[in-house]
């Protein structure tokens, strides 16, 4: 019975990990196209405050059962690793 | 216009990191609910091979703009602090 219901929940978890890989996926591409239109319109592509907002509204909205700390942690590292696809793009364009 | 443009991007965004939030709190709570069945059955909670099959998945499934390394690198942040989570519930458990 158990073994049973640890496969559903399993089966689930799966289920959620590639959800969350789509729309990790989908927020990168949208973050590079918005590099692209910040490099035309001259605005800087890393906005501390920007950044700080986005985590408070997050936070603000967290109902758990992940921590507020853990959700600022967990985002922190996604605008990171997003950045530096930005970050990686320009140095192709400059190898180009 | 690009201003235009860029709010509208900026909106996407946050949308986006509000379906995140929300998924990695679903993904979160039926990470505890596995934690109580493996409990229950005497299963071991923290399962590397399992773990390691769910990254090897992921990748296979990843079509970026994130490299590989990028989507294991944050999936075992999540893993992790997943964990944590049934961790602090063992500890309170025990504090009872």
């Amino acid at each position: 019975m158990s073994e049973h219901l640890l496969d559903e929940l399993r089966q689930r978890l799966d289920d959620i990990n590639l959800q969350l890989l789509e729309l990790l996926n989908k927020r990168a591409a949208l973050v590079k196209e918005l590099g692209e239109v910040k490099k035309k319109s001259g605005v800087k592509k890393f906005d501390p405050v920007r950044e700080k907002e986005m985590l408070d509204r997050l936070v603000q909205q967290n109902q758990g059962p992940f921590d507020d700390q853990t959700i600022r942690y967990l985002f922190k590292q996604i605008f990171k690793a997003s950045l530096q696809l930005q970050v990686d793009d320009h140095k192709k364009a400059l190898l180009v």
